[in-house]
């Protein structure tokens, strides 16, 4: 099936690691944290190695080896299981781990976002559509500034991307068909899930990720419509 | 309880008649429409008796006389009810009712709205609370360029205003309690839905809501925290 830019109506918009940078938003957050309690852990590690439980914690959802439970409360898990594994449970009190859990709410934009996000909204309805709580993406677009016209949240379908369930009811939600929806993503997993859901794709590369080690998934890695590796990039490819 | 400005984290914002003008942007629509098809209908009129068949037609979907249906279905069944009334059903086409219900979706802001959700906004977190449906909502929102942060709909609680689990929904959505949440609204029905589910209530008066005619709700109808004629004004009281 040729892509065919009219046919699209909704640009939907992954945003941990897509439109905001989790990896230096949360390391920074978390320098200050520690240091207020007198830690030394590698604080961008340590966010990597959080975000490193984020799949495996909601495939549990999604698989139904655990009830609903809102993205706040499984990275509040994974911190609780880090900080035990690093040996400083006993040095981290319950206000940090709040803070530290909020640290997800408080994200820097990539430097393209804004602009890009404000051209495409320019044509299209452009909806923010994360596996971060209705509460979080509010709190995470209004910080950052972020030009979308709606916040999309899989706490709407009570489970997480990749399940179709998600990019269904962001469809159903606007009024529109899925192939009339462009999913935007920095993951091969959530491209796929996309295309499997009946979406149209467009890979966005952001090499820097995971930090300057890299490893971050790359558009080669999954089958997309279309690839680019900025929001401006997007908007220059769709004509806005 | 004595009102205090420092307990409110979020705005919710009813929509039709609040901060959208719908008697101006309906009548002016189905103007067009009616000449288009050379029929002679008042249109101002003819939009508030559509409106006037709003109320009564949701009662049924919360009182669970029928199932969860859509607020453009909602329309589109009074429409169809009022043309066949003034005898000219068969001269509007499918094409032309799908016309008049997407007026809906289409409305223009009060004039002092814009600002005064900015303003808002700056201390705020501001939501459109409306009976509309989500993809209406984004819309309007949209096309009228409203600076909310985030569109909550009665769709999403899959019932409408005034029952409790809208307003409800709405605040767990954001993630705080009901207390939190100042509703915003030019109609009675709605501030005592809100005061009964346990939100804070501002009512904004809209003395021209139903046109020059009058017959607007006032402020003395209701029992609210606060009581303002326009976003500004609101503003103001809450010192932003």
């Amino acid at each position: 099936m040729t892509f065919n830019r009219k046919s699209i109506r909704v640009i939907a918009c992954d945003v941990f690691g897509t439109t905001v940078d989790w990896y230096t938003g949360v390391a920074e957050q978390a320098v200050e944290v520690f240091h207020d309690l007198g830690i030394t852990l590698d604080a961008a590690a340590f966010a990597a190695e959080w975000r490193g439980r984020y799949l495996p914690s909601m495939r549990r959802v999604r698989d139904g080896e655990r009830g609903w439970a809102y993205l706040d409360t499984l990275h509040r898990e994974s911190l609780d299981d880090l900080l035990e594994l690093h040996g400083v449970a006993g040095a981290v009190d319950d206000a940090a781990r709040r803070r530290l859990v909020q640290a997800w709410h408080r994200l820097p934009a990539w430097p393209d976002a804004v602009d890009g996000l404000a051209r495409l909204r320019g044509r299209y309805t452009v909806a923010a559509l994360s596996n971060g709580g209705f509460a979080l993406l509010t709190n995470l677009v209004k910080a950052a500034g972020l030009p979308f016209d709606c916040v999309v949240s899989a706490e709407l379908a009570r489970t997480y991307k990749p399940d179709a369930r998600v990019y269904r009811t962001a469809a159903a939600l606007l009024d529109v068909a899925p192939a009339e929806v462009l999913m935007v993503a920095a993951h091969g997993w959530d491209i796929d899930g996309a295309r499997d859901a009946g979406l149209r794709t467009a890979f966005l590369e952001r090499p820097q990720e995971k930090g300057p080690a890299g490893g971050a998934d790359r558009a080669t890695d999954s089958t997309s419509d279309l690839a680019t590796s900025s929001f401006t990039g997007l908007a220059d490819i769709l004509g806005c």
